[in-house]
Order: C-alpha cells, then structure tokens, then sequence
C-alpha cells in the first residue's frame, strides 16, 4: 500500500470515529497539496469546531514539516476551529502545537510525548 | 469536459472566492459518494460557519435531490455550520432550502427564483 493510501486509510478512520461519535466530520480535498492553506480534516458538533493533521506512524516517532504546522494553524484561525495534531501509534492520540517539539526545520512527535500529552479520542471529545 | 469535472471546477472556484475575501474553506473528498453525510464545502469565518451543496448550470433550472439536501441539513446539524444551496447560473446564488421548491422526489432552483430569493456571493458573506 502507498504512503498516499495509508495516510487517506488513517483519515478515514478518525472520520468514521467522529460520525459514530455523532461529531460531522469529513476528510478535506487534496490537502497539502492545495493552493489555499487546509487540514486533513474538519470535525464539528454544535459547540466545537476541529481541524486536524492527521498522521500514522508504526515507528514510536513522527514528523510533521513547518510548512503542515503552519497551514493548520492558519488555516483553523480563518476558519474558526481549534487545532490538533492527530497521531495513531497504534491509538490516536491529539496533540496540541504547543505540547510538540520543534526543531530547526520541523516538528517532532515521540510515542513518549503523546503518551504524557495527548489525549485519547474519548478524552478529546468529552473536554 | 465530464460533468464530475464540471463540478469539481465549480467548487474550486466557489473556494477561491471565500479564500480571497479571507475566509477558511474547503473541498469535501468523496462528498455524495462517502458514507456519512457531507456537504460539498466547507466555509468558515471568525462567527460562522457555512456548509454548501453546490451546483452549476448553463440553464436557467438546476435540480438537486431529495438525497442530496437530507445529507445537507443532517451535516450541517451535527457539525454546527448553516446550510446553504449554491447554484452557478453564470453568478453564483445562495439559497436557503425554505427558498427552494420541493416536488415529490427532488428539488428545483430557478434563475427567476435564485434572482427573487438568493444572495449574491458579497451579500452571503457580508449579512
């Protein structure tokens, strides 16, 4: 399977959470690769608006570049929606910016840090 | 051109609009073939929110399904997003679904009811 594949396969699941959760949410079109700044994805219900960069990693670290970051956040400024960043180390863990590690050129999320700063998806929708 | 491209060329436009007046908004992937309900656009600004199902067309009637405007008013309902009926007829109009006309299976924009009832794009984004 593509790195593409694996990555919309990541995306549909957490949307699949959402909806079963009675949350909206849907997977945004060609994200990364649009011209205007844009998440993977937007979930909402009628208090809370969630755009989200979705990630999948079996290794217990991911990276995420500036450019992502950057657009997620300017992007749920405009749009109105809180920012997280989604990672699945075989859970899902929501990570917000600040509780991630930023180096020169990118951002840093280790299995460890989401264990001590995520939230699980339960734990993301209740608060 | 196909008539998915159509549509595809339609929505992109309708999202450069709001991009340029400083709005977040997106394309929904897989919107009408997903399996949970989907608007096909996703707007955003500080205070609102809007959900669109999104039409184009070189006459002057355009019919949406009975389908296609369930899945908006469900959506926009459980995201938290106004619904609202975009149809090209050269401008763009905006329609709430009370404006349009319901028959038995479907139902019917005009131009003469989108000129009567809908807004222009800067009276959308401006009331």
């Amino acid at each position: 399977m593509s790195r593409k594949s694996k990555g919309i396969n990541a995306e549909r699941e957490l949307v699949h959470l959402f909806n079963n959760n009675s949350w909206g949410a849907i997977r945004v079109a060609g994200s990364g690769s649009s011209q205007f700044p844009s998440p993977d994805i937007l979930a909402g219900n009628k208090v809370r608006r969630l755009a989200i960069e979705c990630k999948s990693s079996k290794k217990p670290v991911k990276y995420l570049t500036k450019e992502e970051v950057d657009e997620l956040l300017l992007f749920s400024n405009m749009f109105g929606a809180e920012p997280w960043i989604a990672v699945r180390f075989k859970e899902w863990y929501f990570l917000n910016i600040e509780d991630i590690k930023q180096t020169e050129k990118s951002y840093v999320v280790t299995l460890e840090k989401a264990k001590q700063k995520g939230l699980l998806f339960e734990e993301l929708i209740k608060y």
